[in-house]
C-alpha cells in the first residue's frame, strides 16, 4: 500500500530534487503537461530581459556580432546535440519542428533518388503526417506516403522506401520506439530514417551517433522548456552532410549570407539547413533553458521518469479501483516515454474536473487523458496530490458537473 | 545653405516627434539601420516580461487559451493588415519571410497550373532569389526562374509566367516599385504578383486591396521594430483564399488542429498558411511594437521619410563635396523607400569609421553605404550629426586607419 509518506521519502532521496526550485510553478498546482509546454526556468526571464534591454536596446544591429546572435542557431544546436548523442556540427536550431521535417524529408528523397516512398505510422504525430502529405502532394511524380500498420513496419519496408519518418515517443500513448533496432532494420532495407524526438529529447539518453541514425528533428518547448513555440532543432549525421540538400534555401543557409550573392550556394555542414533570420528572443529563452536541462544527469532523469510513471499507475490502481480507466501506455516503464496515458469514456470531463482541482493534465480525443512527467520539476508527492484529486473527482462524480462536460478549446 | 538650426526647427514642428521617446536608443548614437533591425520600443520589455512571468509562468499550458496565444498569428496579422491595405482575414504572422515566400510561390504555381515560370529581378533581395531557386529545383518539371533585366519586366512577362515575385523596395538601392502599375501590368498578362514588403511596410501607405495585389510577404523586424528575427507576415487576397494551397501543411494550418485527425484538411481563410507552433515570445514583442507603429499616421511618416532623405542628400552634397560619393538611390524622393544609399570605392572603411563615431549605418558589397531612415525615431538634427561625422571621416581620411579597413563580419 503506497502512502504519501512513502512518496515524501522518495523526494528526500531524489538526486534531482534541487531542480524544482529552478522552475517557476504556481502555488498548489500539479503540472502534468511538461510534455506539451515545459515549465518556465527561473533563469529565462533575466536572460530575455538582457537580450532586450542590453543587447537589442543598446547594441542594436551590432548585437548580431557583439552578442553572438548570429551564432545562436548552431550554438544552441550544440547544446541540444549533447542530449541526443550528436557530434559537434550535427545539430542546428531553426524554424518549427514541422518545417524542419519538411526540409529533411525532401533532403532524404534526394539522397535516395530511385525511391519515392515515405513510410510513417497512422498514429504518428498528426502534424508530421500533414507535412509528409504536403510534400508528397507538392512533388507528385509517384511520390507517396505509406502508413505502416501497427507493428507492421517490416512489411512496409519495401525496396521503394526512401525514408522512414517516425516519432521516437508516441504523443498519445507514450509508446517508445526501439530507436537503435528500428534504425538498423530501416538501414537493412537501404532506406534512411528520420526520427522526431519532440517527446523524448531531454527525458532519456538518446545516442543518434551510436546507432547510426541519419536524420532527426525535435521540439524546443516540451521537455526542453524553451518556451511557447520555441524554435525547433534538426540533426543531420555528418556522413550525409555533403550530400544532404534541403529546398528551403534561405539566406541563413547560404555559404556566405552577407555577400548577397544572387545565386544560392549551400553552406557546408549543418548550417545549410537554416533558412530565414532566426527569432532571437525565443532562441535566447531556449538557450537559457538548455543550460538548466544540461545540468541534470540524463540517466537520473530517465530513472526518475520511469519511477514516476510506475508509481502513478500504482496509485491510480490503489486509489481509484473500478473507476473505468484503462491503460493506453505500455505498462512496462522501459517501453514508455516520460508520460502515462489513461482512457476513460468520460475522459474529457474528468480532465476538466481535475484541472479545476489544480491538477493539470491534458486530453486527446476521443478518450485519452495524458499525464506528462517532467522529472526536473515533478515531485513524487505531486503524484499523491494528483491521484487524490482524481479519486475525489471519480468518487464524487465531479465530472458530471455541466461546466466540465462542455467541450471547449483544448487546454 | 542648411544649418543645424534649420534642422532643429523642423524637429520642433515634426508631428511625429513624440514617437522618439517611445524607443530605447543609446545616448549619442545616430541609428540609421532601422531598415535592417528596428529600434526597441519601450513597451516591448514589459509585454514580454508579462508573457514570461504571468502567462507562461503562472498559466502554463492554459495560456494558449486564457492569454490568447492561440489567436496571436491572426490577431497580429490583423494589425499588420491595417498598414498594408488588407481587409480583415487577409494577413497572418508566421515563420520567416523566406519560408512564407516559399509557401506563397508554391500556392501561386498551383493557381496557374499551365504556367511554370517565376519572374523576379537579379537585384531582388538574395534570400528571395534563393527561395525561388530552391522551389524550382525541388519541383523540376520545367519549372523555371526567369530574371527580368533592369527595367525589362514587360519583356519577361510571357504567357508562361505564373507569378512575379518582387520586392516593393530594393534593399540595396531603396528604389521603389510602382506597386499598382506593376500589379496591373502583371495581371494584364494573366500572371499573379507576390510582393515582398520587407523594406516598405510601416513606412508608406500601401493599398494591396485597392490595387488588386494577389499575394505578399514581409518582415517583422525592420521598420515594424518587432525585434531580431521577429516572425514574418503573409497576405493572400480574399478572392484567392479558397483556392490557394501551400505545401507546408503543418497543424496550425489545419481546419481543426486539436482534433488530431491524421489527414490534413486546410483551414478556411488565411489560417491555412500557418504551419508549426508559433514562437509566442517573439510574437508578443512584435504585437507590442505594432501598437506603437499603428499610432502614427502613415501619411505623416511618408512625408517625413521623404524629407529626411532629401535633406540627407542635400547635407552630404553641402558638407562633403568632391568626396567621391555617388548616389545609388533614386534622387526623386517619391521613387525611394525610407533609405538612401551612396556608393564609394572605400565604402566599407568609411562605414566602419562612421560607426566608430556613433553613426550607425551599414555596408553592402561591393561599395554601397546604406542609411536607413526610420521616421518614428530619427530626428532631423540627427542628420546633421551624421553628416558632420561623415565630413570629418572624409576630411581627415579616418577611413585609412587599419582598424577600419579590416574586413570582418558585417555589422
Amino acid at each position: 500500500m503506497l502512502t504519501r509518506d512513502h512518496l515524501a521519502a522518495l523526494d528526500r532521496r531524489d538526486p534531482l530534487a534541487r531542480f524544482r526550485d529552478q522552475f517557476v510553478l504556481p502555488e498548489g498546482v500539479v503540472y502534468l503537461v511538461g510534455n506539451s509546454l515545459g515549465a518556465l526556468p527561473r533563469t529565462v526571464p533575466q536572460r530575455v530581459e538582457e537580450a532586450l534591454l542590453d543587447h537589442w536596446g543598446q547594441d542594436l544591429i551590432r548585437a548580431w556580432n557583439r552578442r553572438g546572435w548570429i551564432e545562436l542557431p548552431l550554438a544552441v544546436g550544440e547544446k541540444i546535440g549533447r542530449l541526443i548523442g550528436a557530434r559537434p556540427g550535427e545539430v542546428a536550431v531553426a524554424d518549427s519542428t514541422s518545417v524542419n521535417l519538411f526540409k529533411l524529408l525532401a533532403a532524404a528523397l534526394e539522397l535516395r533518388p530511385e525511391r519515392r516512398v515515405i513510410v510513417s505510422e497512422a498514429d504518428n504525430f498528426p502534424s508530421d503526417l500533414y507535412m509528409i502529405q504536403g510534400l508528397v502532394d507538392l512533388l507528385g511524380g509517384g511520390c507517396e506516403l505509406r502508413l505502416a500498420a501497427p507493428g507492421g513496419l517490416a512489411e512496409a519496408l519495401a525496396d521503394d522506401v526512401a525514408v522512414v519518418s517516425l516519432s521516437h515517443v508516441n504523443y498519445r500513448t507514450a509508446a517508445l520506439h526501439d530507436l537503435p533496432a528500428v534504425t538498423a532494420a530501416v538501414h537493412a532495407r537501404g532506406a534512411l530514417v528520420l526520427w522526431d524526438l519532440a517527446h523524448s529529447a531531454g527525458t532519456l539518453e538518446i545516442d543518434l551517433g551510436g546507432c547510426g541514425a541519419d536524420l532527426a528533428v525535435g521540439c524546443g518547448y516540451k521537455f526542453l522548456s524553451g518556451g511557447p513555440g520555441a524554435p525547433a532543432f534538426l540533426y543531420v549525421a555528418q556522413r550525409l552532410q555533403d550530400r544532404a540538400r534541403q529546398p528551403l534555401t534561405g539566406w541563413f543557409g547560404h555559404a556566405a549570407p552577407f555577400d548577397f550573392d544572387p545565386v544560392y550556394r549551400p553552406a557546408s555542414g549543418i548550417a545549410r539547413h537554416l533558412c530565414g533570420t532566426p527569432p532571437v528572443l525565443s532562441l535566447v529563452a531556449l538557450d537559457a533553458a538548455l543550460d538548466l536541462v544540461l545540468a541534470a544527469d540524463l540517466g537520473e532523469v530517465r530513472a526518475k521518469s520511469e519511477r514516476l510513471g510506475d508509481l502513478f499507475l500504482e496509485l491510480v490502481a490503489q486509489e481509484c479501483p473500478d473507476s473505468g480507466f484503462s491503460l493506453v501506455s505500455p505498462r512496462e516503464a522501459a517501453l514508455r516515454g516520460s508520460q502515462v496515458s489513461l482512457a476513460h469514456a468520460h475522459g474529457y470531463a474528468i480532465m476538466q474536473a481535475l484541472i479545476a482541482r489544480g491538477v493539470i493534465g491534458d486530453f486527446r480525443a476521443p478518450d485519452v487523458l495524458r499525464f506528462g512527467l517532467a522529472p526536473l520539476y515533478l515531485r513524487y508527492v505531486d503524484l499523491w496530490q494528483a491521484v487524490q484529486a482524481l479519486r475525489q473527482v471519480m468518487a464524487e462524480e465531479e465530472w458530471r458537473a455541466p461546466a466540465h462536460r462542455r467541450r471547449g478549446v483544448v487546454t
